[in-house]
């Protein structure tokens, strides 16, 4: 997982974005924060429930370095369509705060990544958690169209193996972790990502995004304003079963920028014109739910915090920025998850082709 | 479980409650809705993470019969506290309703509940979940007082085993499923119910709450209205291990009266004066998350809708007499879960008495 | 009121917009429900708070035919970036519904706007208000770039003026009513307006969207995907005062399509996918509000209700189409509230330029 | 007003509340905060709309000095039953604070209280609203039962006199400012105030609590857990005209505790069990809007903000003591606004009692 295939991204194709990325042009570029990966993929053919075809992953996202995990960060969740999950939620929404890895997985593992997630915490550190418990986000979409979801093929092995794998470099794409059996706009997508460089008050801020892309319709999919997916028809996705439009995308949206729980709900509702750029409008079927967190303010675990905290905060006057770069960096993590992709088939011979870079580049008229 | 033990209720004491219960004054006296629990209790003494001592349970709801489990039913949710969890928020927030069976467990179990109930359902109804997706509702409080709540003890087979052990009879109260390993106001608590009927336009509508009961300190406890909690220091409870004041109730609130989504949400919030009546004021570290649903709109499961639905509804205008009722049956429910109980040791010789009922007439001056 | 002036609409000038517009595409399509402007301009030069100069005025619109008026319809609201005001919110999320007259005025008049639709409906149904209150929604932006915002010269007088004024006609746009002085990517923008049909189930659905378009920075604008604004330099903004960038966007969307108030909410958030498409992406100073609400279902005035209430809805399943349609009329009632614009100055000679056409379709390759 | 009328308090007459007043118990023993009234009380009889009787009024409180007063205060919102309004929640839900008096007065001059204070405002700083806005807080219950609530009889200029009245001393209790014409469990009550002192890690910080209240049925009426109401049935309630049990009741909350906007939040929504502990739990006629502010952390104005801010909080972890001292403070400021008061007699000779003293220490056993 170091060192991440040699993987196209949307700018390697020639796909201009406004703004500056950060090094990698990952959430990684936010100090201190690390992305791990288990992918599944094992057999063909037709569907026998626990059996496969397996086409799935878990991916972890860690706030902060492994030693430093109990410590909260500020945080705050936007749902802008509820039809998916994100454990975690009450407790962010009531305390503004989250600590522990963040795990992506399909919609029937939900509860393996939550739980595990707090097996892997209890060992690691049981002495904090002798009398404590645990509230970790761990949020979904389905994958159900290449993969044998209701198989629960996600193990907590698989889980806390998505945990220890986390590397604070750049950050594979695509079909790898929980992205892996997605699909977005009816081309194969999965995990994406980018940043953003933000300059405030003679500092350099960086915010990094990372998504797990899994809706919209072929049709709906515009590229830099382009209403592209008219015009890309071709491949077709292949499909043999039932399929009942349910898509989804997770957000999630990391920074050094200093901010408090309520700005970094301001931070999650942004990522809303990310996906409206791609062509996105949240259908029904579709669980659409942003966390944005700051890793600037620290503060000692639960339990043993100083009696008066101090906190920084940019003004929410001079938020714009922040807010420029989340939608910057959504609609580009978005793209980055398609244009590293391959084509894959599934369960029942489903079938998601790759986005096509000549067609593609042919039709935006990038040479 | 279809003969409940005889244990003793609020009313068998001589406490006297506002309203009318229904037949069992329980949520089951709601037609269609069923209760199941599995219970664990094994080992005592010393904790060995993984081993034990076990004190901890599911509780299952079902909101209509096993047949039509698929049905959504209206639903709506408050979060009082949000130092807690109950999964399928986001969907009941967005669309008003949810199917499927309720879990309630312990904190570190809440995923695989909600998991283990979509694997149930997925082998119950292996045509409706070939190509679809389930986000069930699984709610916790925490046990780890008594319980090896790290050892994750609950599995899979547990959980589906409280699912098909509900019955729609009387309702076991006090240290069973879910409510095992659990305390209130420093007294033995867990599992109970209460149910009230309702008069409205010449129809007897009902009303039951079914709570997981875990908080409060000893000092706060309020029993119809007299600050009894001040009078009962004895028996304490032994504590050997470091307890973080970590305390929650989970409401579950059913109805056959009918209500839109809205007003479920409007339910939901009146459960929080229940629980004043009892002392409770929402400690930080409480998880308090109440659902209401209302069984009396039906419509074909999603994919096979009606074109246009139509729902019935009491006006807003009329619902007062719906507050009453859930805030007395959440009231009377607690005090259920503590008056069924007896003691318990623990973990680590951690001990939790039961409220001794004579004591208790005694302070409260019932012969 | 009855004649709009012939002022030209987006598609006049060749832009070409997704789906199907009604006869009017005009939120005045879906039937019942009427527009009626109050627009105030008067006085030139340096700003006397109090005197002038006034470029401001009142929009009032009406759900239902005014016999009707005190008869709630279904609702549901968003709040996109609270940095504005719309009263009745609280009601609205309580119990998804509201009555009387909506009004939209300069943030500093919604106070009166709200209060003199309560006199309104006092002097209109006498009875019915004799021992009733009323929860009104009144919604403003900000025009004190142009107006002397704090010389307050709404009255009372004012907004009864907007509300008698209404019909169900044509609907006049630009600088009318209470968007005579507003402002959008810095060229003068105000009222706009576009309608949608979807057809479901064998009927023809009507969906309306009603925007007061004051938000953006010139660089931002994007047409139909077309990052238009950074062509478009000419002719600039004249600025004489601190500007503060306060900007903001009120949405009302009215259909008669069945939909119950949780639905009305997801219309109302997906109006945000429409300002995306112009390039608006909330600044931390914008109040962008949204509101819909259905006139499908209908039940006599609260307190002389039904005992139970039948409403009609189509499931949340099939409401994509309806989603599409507010996105693609947002969209176009901005860029409706732009077109059918011209030069405007106002206090200390501030100036805002029209969106000059040839200039645009030039830089459109519109011909 | 500086010098109160000699009224009885709650602890007067002999009821003994939990908890450590400070010194005026009342919301001014938060430093910088302050609290003034308009009281409008004129003629008698058959209600003649714009005529009168009149039994009305309007409350400031200011939660800053008068020259810091657009300086905004942290600040967080809760509401239990929105059947009422309080302007300025859009704005204090997503940016975490406001500025300016917060005002409270009857159901239909709430807009008018709203843009009155801006007026005052403006002209108090015109340099700085030269070119910005503002969006305070007014709130409202109804008076309608006394009070010819469609006369509109509050103006612009009533309302600057309550803001310019405001004092730090002693605050006068039951029929004053907004309300004036307020009942409670049909006694007479209105605004009423209460303290608390919350002693945390060496030092003493100050809660304070003020309520306009309006709400609750004679039989609900609980006075320190016990159900004095249904004892307390003379004197009755003289009612002539239709009355739609429109009840409400708005509670502000203030502290100079250091507390984030979320943890002002938790704050609002712990009103609720003050409210229990009364015997009201929120009639669906009921506007029970709840707002918490903090003094503690100071900033410029904005536009003229640090780069940087660094603010002060205690941990979500220790907050509990400040929960208590909400539900203390609130249940004795309602107490306290019927103690204080006298009988009134208003419109059509709609007539409410004052709680009498004497039957009411004999029902309580208080000699």
């Amino acid at each position: 997982m170091n060192t991440p295939p040699q993987k196209p991204r949307a700018r390697d194709i020639g796909l201009k974005f406004p703004g500056t990325p950060a090094t990698l042009n990952a959430i990684t570029d936010v100090k201190g924060v690390s992305v791990g990966y288990t992918t599944l993929i094992e057999g063909h053919g037709k569907l026998v429930v626990g059996k496969g075809p397996v086409r799935t992953g878990v991916t972890a996202i860690l706030p902060r370095p492994v030693n430093d995990i109990c410590q909260p960060v500020f945080a705050g969740m936007f749902s802008l369509n509820g039809n998916g999950e994100m454990t975690g939620s009450h407790y962010i929404e009531e305390v503004g705060k989250f600590a522990l890895p963040v795990t992506i997985t399909n919609t029937h593992s939900c509860g393996i990544a939550r739980d595990a997630t707090i097996r892997w915490a209890a060992k690691q550190f049981p002495d904090y958690f002798e009398g404590e418990f645990a509230l970790p986000v761990a949020a979904e979409t389905y994958d159900g169209f290449l993969n044998d979801i209701n198989g629960m093929h996600i193990t907590a092995d698989h889980v806390e193996e998505a945990i220890v794998n986390a590397t604070s470099g750049a950050v594979d794409e695509g079909s790898v972790g929980g992205g892996t059996g997605m699909k977005c706009f009816d081309f194969k997508a999965g995990s994406g990502t980018a940043s953003r460089v933000i300059q405030y008050a003679g500092t350099d801020y960086t915010l990094g995004t990372f998504v797990q892309a899994n809706f919209g319709d072929r049709a709906d999919l515009k590229i830099l304003g382009q209403p592209i997916g008219q015009f890309l028809a071709e491949p077709p996705i292949l499909q043999n079963t039932r399929d009942s439009h349910l898509s989804s995308i997770i957000v999630i949206i990391a920074t050094d920028a200093p901010l408090l729980p309520h700005q970094l709900k301001r931070l999650a509702r942004r990522a809303t014109f990310g996906i409206g750029n791609t062509g996105g409008f949240a259908h029904h079927g579709s669980g659409d739910i942003f966390l944005a967190f700051s890793t600037a303010n620290t503060y000692a675990t639960p339990g043993r915090t100083e009696e008066v905290l101090l906190s920084r905060h940019i003004p929410d006057e001079h938020m714009d920025p922040l807010f420029a770069a989340v939608v910057q960096s959504t609609e580009e993590a978005i793209l980055n998850s398609l244009i590293a992709n391959r084509d894959m088939n599934g369960r029942d011979g489903n079938f998601v082709p790759a986005l096509p870079h000549e067609a593609l580049k042919s039709a935006m008229g990038i040479y």
